[in-house]
């Protein structure tokens, strides 16, 4: 692991590491923020999954998080949004598939199979480095996303219950097999076969069973993406025929953008602070 | 004016704005944040003043101040660094000289004095534009920047003590008149009389009778520019001589980026806050 830039922030550290990942055969950077209180022990980790387009360096820059998290004493790790490099399949001109657009799933289709694992890669290959590497307590752990990253934190918080303690959501894509701007991604990286796309869907994991003890997602009203592609409603019928608590928050007036995830941050950042110091 | 964005954040709205300036002879862009409170009638402005190499958006998304903004009832405006364009004069390969380093000058020397009218773009031009397109309020104005965006608040406090009523900075140049690394700006700039630049540096027009009510000024101790560039210790023996109350914080571990305006600009926000709000 190679530390590309460390600043003091909030009294902790802001770092960006870089990595040569196995699961994706590529180098692979992230951000690490280390709150003050991990001079006293191993503190809990939040993982930050960002959005279509999205590398760390957007929610790092943009998120207004690290006030937060050192005040609630968590570790923030911000992973990039897909594999990387020259040598990684890619389709330039469509920022729906491809670099930038990993969608969180461990692809299965040519040519994308090769690299195209940020499921397995987020969930174990990085989870370890991090574990190894920073204060974090493993047994603490919380996800939250934006868009495709908030897509990306309901379906490993519903598929890992007994890892993921706390899960929240800006403005995600709930289900991405029903919505016409991410069925042509899923198709790319799963397959024809629509069965099997059910593990990469929140709403379809939770028709399936698969429950978690709360959710908090804050949704823009003004969201230009909100009636296509993002649909929280889809979540909220799904959460309530299966009594998960669901904490829906529709914001007037907020779009899709860092503004948005700034105004709200400090609520979330509060609600895995509960949640994950409490254990 | 040309509206470029438009977000809502923080209750309030952040834009970006385009116009065409006289002073400077080519078109400039800002950004304005406007706080919830403005709705109920004129809030107070701050200008804040970027440092080299930036542009109204690097303070715009690294700087974390719409959360206190809207909790002080302050509108927020972030010009530019320098006149911009390809008919505007430049050293491309020098980050001290020319675009994105103008010094918050007036210059009389060709080719400089064609564009480099900072002074006089953000102390009149723009200042007339924002109060007549914004609900600010002309006669609670303050100032706020970092490094070379520092001396330029400083300079403009100083010299306008009737119109701007409270001053801060982060990292501020204190004394470019005798640094080696603003002096060749100053030269191409300002010509080889070096009286004349006296009033272009803080520290001097402190000497020559400037004053102003209270300034505050965070400095990280890890700054690479410390020594060299910054040295805030002269604008502490100025201000000493004087009798200027100077709150001047050594902020350990700190380095010039934007985590460390990000950590301390909650307390600028308090002090402008105070001082405007009481007007």
């Amino acid at each position: 692991m190679k530390e590309l830039s460390l600043n003091k922030s909030f009294g902790g550290f802001q770092g960006v590491h870089c990595h040569e990942s196995k699961v994706c055969g590529c180098d692979m950077t992230f951000s690490v923020y280390i709150p003050p209180q991990a001079e006293g022990g191993r503190c809990p980790v939040l993982w930050y999954l960002s959005g279509l387009t999205c590398t760390h360096a957007n929610v790092t820059d943009k998120g207004e998080f690290r006030r937060f998290a050192a005040e609630y004493g968590l570790v923030v790790v911000c992973p990039d949004t897909s594999p990387r490099g020259d040598h990684v399949a890619d389709e330039k001109d469509n920022w729906q598939l491809g670099q930038g657009a990993g969608f969180y799933v461990d692809a299965t289709e040519s040519p994308y199979d090769r690299h195209y694992k940020m499921y397995t890669y987020i969930t174990e290959e990085l989870q370890d480095l991090v574990v190894k590497e920073f204060p974090v307590d493993r047994d603490r752990q919380g996800l939250c996303g934006h868009s495709m990253g908030g897509h990306g934190a309901l379906v490993m918080a519903l598929r890992n219950g007994d890892r993921y303690k706390s899960c929240s959501a800006f403005a995600p894509i709930v289900s991405p097999s029903t919505a016409d701007w991410s069925r042509p991604a899923l198709r790319a990286y799963l397959g024809e076969d629509e069965s099997k796309w059910r593990e990469w869907d929140a709403c379809s994991l939770i028709e399936d069973g698969k429950r978690f003890p709360a959710l908090l997602v804050d949704q823009g009203d003004a969201d230009s993406f909100l009636r296509e592609g993002l649909r929280p409603h889809l979540l909220e019928a799904a959460c309530e025929k299966s009594g998960i608590p669901l904490h829906l928050r529709m914001q007037p007036g907020y779009d899709h953008s860092y503004y948005f995830i700034a105004s709200f941050i400090e609520d979330h950042m509060a609600w895995h602070g509960g949640l994950l110091s409490g254990l």
